[in-house]
């Protein structure tokens, strides 16, 4: 089996999915991204679908669990690069991914999770937890 | 046959290699990753190995053929996260990557890139190309 790296860009996590996924890899995968969210205290984890094209209800529903996991970790994920075809396929197959924030690419994941820290720093002068 | 993604990150250029790589494939990177560099006006290339705890004569020629495609497109590629194993089975292949610039993690990889570039623009007085 092989493991999904998990790779550290400053305060964010990077990890990009490649192949299908299989049931123990999902797990490793949690397992790995907590592990470095606890290790390197990030604040924000992107997860770059940009590679699929398909994305079942076993991957969209691993999504939203990772997603969850990262939460009460006090970080944040994003979802980006996913292509029109799987968007379609998730709000067909009635995974909208609640608590999922989605980017249309990698830098502008990436600048969407600056700009929620700097809310939820409160650098504009208030609390902002709408994630 | 799945398509490597190649993410763009500022100036610099991402690729995560998680599964042995087979020519076609290999040829669509090459393909992907110049257009990429063309397109972006990237300055840099960063080729993610950690996943890989073997590399055969293949992958070894393969990673020395894009960073000469990329030297020619005026960038600079530097490979990261190579595992021990990896690099003592490159070496042992008689593969010590010629022209390659390796890193330790993604993050030593960015720096790396980073400083190359400063130095190349001559902002410390004089013009460094070693690569």
């Amino acid at each position: 089996m092989e493991r999904i790296p998990v790779l550290k860009i400053g305060d964010y996590l990077l990890v990009t999915i490649q192949v299908d996924i299989q049931d123990r890899q999902a797990l490793a995968l949690q397992d790995d991204l907590s592990r470095a969210v606890n290790r390197y205290k990030s604040k924000g984890v992107l997860i770059d679908i940009s590679a699929l094209d398909m994305v079942d209800s076993f991957m969209g529903r691993m999504l939203g669990t990772i997603a969850s996991i990262i939460r009460v970790m006090d970080a944040e994920t994003v979802v980006v690069g996913m292509q029109p075809a799987v968007a379609i396929t998730l709000v067909e197959l009635g995974l909208s991914l609640p608590g999922v924030s989605t980017a249309l690419t990698l830098e502008k994941g990436m600048e969407l999770l600056r700009s929620r820290l700097h809310m939820l720093r409160g650098e504009d002068g208030f609390d902002n937890e709408d994630a």
